[in-house]
């Protein structure tokens, strides 16, 4: 799979994949200021926490070259700004602020000019895109200790290349298990209703690699496991606080059908996710345009699917607790829940 | 609510909603022949399995009066024909079997001529008829003896008028508690992927008798749980064998999402449902058509949700352990599965 997203330096530009067009069509977006960076991000032509993490760094670049012809008092306004919008696009995602203050703290331990600043910036987010992808292949080669030749995974939502720079965090195991280990590795995807990013997107870069992919509903989860026919669930994570992980809506559902079925589930989640110092409390789930989503699957179909006049309800998120998660991949290795808390909080 | 179907005796016809165009419009369905009775059940025209039971006895009715001119012994031959068509329409529905086997037995038991005999058959099915609507009010009565003033409601694709004669099964219990005694119940339905059951039939009929109703992805279920939001779950029932209670795939999954929750998940099912000579094994879970089902939203977006080359899984029923049950309602009473078992079996 190719980046999903990518600096274009001649131009000062971000090129992205229109995650929003798929499976349909390939088409790539030139992002070319930071206001619409964070357009990009709450409109989901790009999405995924990791993915969003250098979207925000490249946006802050983006306004960096919009503000570098100011001085620098007022440059560091107009970026302190940019940040607070770039931040807004998604409250949910740690990652996004996580990525957006590396940035600052850049602009405050550097006592420079503007046009100085901004080239530092550029690099820092640059330097950010790669990270990305050497933390991605870590946790696959972590991940794919727990594989094994023949094993069918279970993911959730879209928690693949697509949602990071390359080469994913729930499928980095899978890819690695498969390219670099030869194991023979099929993937179920559940099709993640309501914005369908397993169907669409999950399905698709994994066809494209030529990885053995199936699509079913959500509600085939139970019976599949009961069946036996799952060995193992992978996911990826939008926020790991002390005590639960938030992901997508539904992945606490598998995650309670997995420890009815004794199947091991998996989080494969990158430093930046975690936020040990929160717990459940301390995060607000959004919810999101449920007759856009729900009601219009959307904007897909010629008429909506509930009758005029009723209400959806649609939490974007859910929380698994972590006694239904058996271990949590990192680019450091692979952690037990309370493994996890003794060593990064 | 109307009936979902009924007999037009000037006629000679069963007249239906056509459930496949809910909630956009509300249709009718004039079906004149048996073939036509076996394709409005196969092709879920009508669905739900009390109302597919009545319509596979009415489609009996219809055969009878086509082959009534025919000598009895040619009669019984068409009519066996007729009963295997009929048969074959729904497999997993038991309901369908013990109608058809109802209208055999009658033709067995009495031997007089065809015009006679279709006699018979007419006024059984309309009886049938008749007793579907007493069973779900009696199911209603028992099954709100477990509702209190203010509670929630959980329910799984659509055991409501639409799939039955009328009143429902599952939401039997919430009309009586409302109807009855003016108990305050609100109901959340579960879109109920891959066909949209909730969404667009669950939906429709309590919206139209003024019942306080929203809808969900399926996904949003367990989140809703840890939040508080649920206090019972009630679902219908395709068959109970000893063991296991099948029904419209998902429902499993709500019913580990409800033990993990201490939620109450109660089945509500006519003894016509009732297979106890049965276990799992014995049931094969039939797959319907993925690409249309899944892929396709049932043809109504304009492109596969699902990328070119990619199969989907897609099973319509599941299979719900004894264990995570807390009740069932009969129209006998409210029963644990121990008692149920011994009740009937």
């Amino acid at each position: 799979m190719e980046p999903s997203l990518r600096w274009i330096a001649e131009k000062n530009v971000i090129e992205m994949i229109d995650q929003t067009k798929l499976p349909g069509t390939l088409t790539y977006l030139e992002i070319s200021d930071y206001r619409s960076a964070a357009n990009s991000i709450k409109n989901m032509n790009i999405r995924g926490a990791p993915a969003i993490g250098v979207t925000a760094a490249l946006g802050m670049a983006l306004a960096a070259i919009e503000f570098q012809h100011l001085e620098v008092g007022k440059f560091k306004v107009e970026m302190e700004n940019a940040a607070r919008i770039i931040s807004k696009s998604r409250p949910t995602a740690v990652n996004l602020t996580w990525a957006v203050k590396r940035i600052q703290n850049l602009i405050e331990n550097n006592s420079t000019s503007s046009p100085d600043l901004t080239k530092l910036i550029i690099a820092e987010g640059q330097k950010m895109w790669q990270e990305d992808i050497d933390t991605n292949r870590a946790m696959g080669k972590h991940g794919a200790t727990l594989l094994i030749d023949g094993d069918t995974v279970l993911t959730h939502c879209n928690a693949g290349s697509l949602a990071t720079v390359q080469y994913g965090t729930a499928l980095a195991p899978i890819r690695w298990a498969i390219e670099e280990e030869g194991k023979k590795i099929q993937v179920i995807a559940d099709e993640t209703r309501p914005r369908l990013q397993g169907a669409r997107l999950t399905a698709w870069e994994l066809h494209q690699d030529k990885i053995p992919i199936k699509v079913e509903a959500d509600n085939n989860a139970g019976l599949m496991m009961r069946k036996g026919k799952i060995d193992k669930v992978i996911v990826g994570a939008d926020r790991i606080v002390n005590g639960v992980v938030f992901n997508k809506i539904g992945t606490f559902m598998v995650a309670m059908a997995a420890k009815y079925h004794n199947v091991p589930m998996y989080v494969v989640a990158p430093k930046s996710t975690l936020s040990l110092n929160e717990t459940e409390k301390d995060v607000i789930i959004e919810q999101r345009n449920a007759q856009y989503e729900v009601a219009e699957i959307m904007g897909k179909i010629k008429e909506p699917i509930v009758p005029e006049g009723v209400e959806c309800i649609n939490y974007a998120f859910d929380a698994t607790p972590f006694e239904l998660i058996t271990k949590i991949i990192t680019q450091d290795g692979v952690f037990s829940p309370e493994e996890l808390i003794q060593r990064y909080k």
